[in-house]
């Protein structure tokens, strides 16, 4: 389903994971060939694969490789070495959401399965992660033509973070409209912030447009603002780690500050999110804890010292946007007013 | 007339110039004793020395090394042997005015002297490099008092870029309130973005505030938003390049996105100008040029290489905050509104 123009974070290839590994770039592009699982626990503990559907898509091809070698004779004895593998897997990054998410799927494929031979589970197994990746691919794709009514052609575009092909199985999510709109021969202008502190945006979002022929211009966090000034913007799209029931969004840091941005120069903001992203269950954006992340990343974090030792520092990692500022809120299932985001669960 | 705890970029002690070697800054704290104009000259060229004041004073003092020599027997010869030291350091960095400013008015200082004794005209020199210096601790004392008055005890103060005591003889622009309110007592809580993609705010303001025990924070630029709508910050203080006739202000790349957050979140936005920056031959900030500095600054300026080869980049060295953002410019005259700024010089 990706097109010819996309890098693949994940594949699944000749029998084997090929993964991009994801800690080289932006300077060199190389795809590592994983067929066991202790090989893909490695790849995940070592940050060379992330985002969190990616995460969760190179665990799953994980399970399967650490399984095809079973000599079980029963489908119970089987489902024993599975429990194990996803385990085992599961340590690799004990935080990544999306990685039990998609293990515990695939347990719950075998499970449904039922009594058959192991060579069939075996390929229940290989079935169902595919079957992850595709759907993920698919929920970008929507996310991506929803949002692409929302566009023209010739538009510029300001995006922040990496919502990129990067962290998902194709596409990315804010990023997807830009994908689709290359395959229908439009010329966009997307401007990507680079995202302090940890460049993302420089590093991963640039590096995939770039990648793909789309026009990126790399700017620093704070000429959004000029950029926008100069008429160069005419709309915002970002990706969210969690959206509440109220319509507030959390994202990287950086986000909130565009959004005002964005209002003040009367340019609409979008906020892609999958329906895993949205959170009926926390009331507000007050309600989601924003976690602090070490000074370093600040101080040290471009392979040089830049700020004088013990100086104190403030360094969340995402902030929290107000629906007042979100023009709309665009899901697989449609595009929504964020004060109505509760509908894009009915 | 600087205070204990301030930095101080430029002394004459012992009959030598005494620099604070601003390359190794900020993890190491270096003075560098220079006796000889080609030692000024290095400095300069070499940035050792930055900040438009500082390099004026360091020319300054550099033009007495240089001549404090002379054997010239008729006050001609000795005015020769000046203007031959001005033009060779003038060589050293062409395109800073200030240089050129303190030069010329030190050559203009000894043709006022008129026929007189060398020893007294070498004394002349020393005495109009000093007061160089006096005047723009003086400027800058004065500017921080007027700022002082629209600030109060346990503020919250966000700052850009280093408009700071390293760039001038003492106190800085922007940053003289912080220091006057250091020696009165005062508790300011200063945040300081770090201010990509030089890193002004992190390398030099963090630290020269640190050094003088100030309670400062550094941010990233894009984390300015979000400590607004938390509340701690109270106002906004930044320096500029140049002040237009209609009170637009041309400062910092990043500037002008503060400007916005801060009228959004309605928190006062105050910039702290010399009159020597107050261009009334400017009528608007339309008419000021913005400089576009090379890519490297953000792809490899730290250290490392944090972007993909030959991605495209836009990267504005300053830009410009329309008059309707700014609460107040203070001068060295007082506190004007930015469409009032014509009658600072009056």
């Amino acid at each position: 389903m990706t097109t010819s123009t996309q890098l693949a974070p994940v594949k699944w290839e000749d029998d084997a994971l090929v993964l991009l590994d994801q800690t080289r770039l932006p300077v060199e592009t190389v795809y590592l060939t994983l067929t066991t699982a202790e090989e893909v626990w490695a790849s995940i503990r070592h940050l060379q694969v992330r985002g969190a559907p990616a995460i969760g898509m190179a665990a799953a091809y994980g399970l399967y490789l650490g399984v095809r070698g079973s000599e079980a004779a029963t489908s119970e004895a089987f489902a024993k070495d599975l429990l194990a593998t996803a385990e085992y897997l599961g340590t690799s990054r004990p935080t990544a959401v999306n990685l039990f998410w998609a293990l515990d799927r695939i347990k719950a494929r075998i499970q449904q399965e039922g009594d058959k031979a192991t060579r069939e589970l075996k390929a229940a197994v290989l079935d169902e992660a595919l079957a992850i990746q595709r759907e993920d691919a698919e929920v970008c794709r929507t996310i991506g033509e929803h949002l692409l009514t929302l566009l023209h052609d010739g538009m510029g575009i300001l995006t922040h973070c990496n919502p990129g092909a990067l962290a998902t199985a194709a596409y990315g999510t804010a990023t997807a409209p830009f994908y689709l709109a290359k395959e229908r021969g439009w010329d966009l202008k997307v401007y990507a912030d680079e995202t302090r502190p940890v460049l993302q945006g420089a590093r991963l979002t640039a590096f995939e447009l770039q990648q793909a022929g789309i026009d990126v211009t790399l700017i620093c966090d704070n000429m959004a603002a000029m950029v926008m000034a100069q008429g160069k913007v005419e709309a915002v799209i970002v990706g969210t780690d969690r959206v509440a029931a109220n319509g507030d969004v959390a994202n990287k840091i950086g986000t909130y500050g565009v959004a005002v941005l964005a209002k003040a120069h009367g340019i609409p903001f979008y906020v892609a999110a999958p329906l895993s992203s949205v959170d009926l269950e926390t009331a507000t954006g007050a309600d989601i804890p924003i976690e602090e992340r070490p000074a370093e990343e600040i101080t040290h974090g471009l392979g040089k010292q830049v700020a004088p030792d013990n100086i104190k520092v403030y360094n969340p990692a995402f902030d929290v946007t107000p629906a007042e500022y979100i023009t709309a809120i665009v899901t697989e299932t449609g595009i929504f007013k964020p004060q109505e985001i509760g509908n894009s669960k009915k």
